[in-house]
């Protein structure tokens, strides 16, 4: 199956300056090769499910590292249709939008 | 509180070519004045915590018109800060990355 | 349109002890005087759409008079059917499951 | 790292009676051994965090044998802490609750 998956991680215990440990998770995504791409409330990843999986699993471990308390949440969309799925998507809403009032 | 929320919703009574409801919502917000950003997985809203809320509810409303079953999810941050978080939040995380391996 | 919805927000800037502020929103649900159930990720509350946003709302706003920075998530199915789904959603699926291995 | 994680998956494209799909992925819950416990919104597992993502992916491939497309949605709460938190985690809120006005 293939996985347009949005992770959102983020320690609990290291106050509210949230982006570094963000930043973290983000570098590990885009050294995986995977496709990605950063949202303003968190990062989308298209792949293989079984890869997503893999990265969403590193991310958190990384954080692990430093953090003892980390929150996370992911969204997916699993569909046999790929790659290229994670522009498709949006173009598709905006190709059916009506024209602003 | 300002809020910066990600709505996904769509009906679960219509197939899988969920796009033109996804239409209908995002073009209420775009219609509401209110600062947004479509992604592959939601679409980010920025503005007061209660006209974020009021625009989210309006759009399950419209759908509810002719769906008989919505699936929602909202993932909010609210902060004291704003407006520009929507870009704001992106920016700080890129600015901390690591150079790619 | 009625709705189920699965409420989970606590704040960003208070450290990792989150339950006083869980407990506040529950407080705020329980008061509501709509049917609610505690779990272990978050507080399911079930009514009205508006009611539910209503309801949401409040609990955002309560935390918002001493809290700088709020997270919140809302996961919910909408339905024309109703009341009583809180507990007709879980024995519905309680019904199909499989004898254990 | 100890994770309690609520997991909410169902097809895309199989209409609106989604409890049989809901019930294949609680069997293989159930069957994994880890502790968890089903709500009105999704099924909260416990346990570390490898085997429960591998749980997640368990359902999610099981799933996708017969539909075409699923969502999924995970949220979870990583700590130190570990096990029993299922229970923990609702005591500790109910402790706190203010009495009802």
């Amino acid at each position: 199956m293939h996985a347009v998956a949005e992770l959102s991680l983020f320690p609990l215990d290291k106050g509210s300056s949230l982006s570094p440990y963000v930043a973290r998770a983000v570098a590990i995504i885009r050294d995986s090769g995977l496709a990605f791409e950063l949202g303003p409330m968190g990062t989308c990843i298209e792949g293989p499910l079984a890869q997503v999986m893999a990265v969403v699993q590193a991310c958190a471990e990384d954080l692990s590292r430093d953090c003892d308390r980390v929150y996370l949440t992911v969204k997916a969309d699993l569909s046999r249709k790929g790659p290229g799925r994670l522009a498709a998507k949006v173009r598709s809403v905006e190709e059916k939008l009506a024209p602003a009032r």
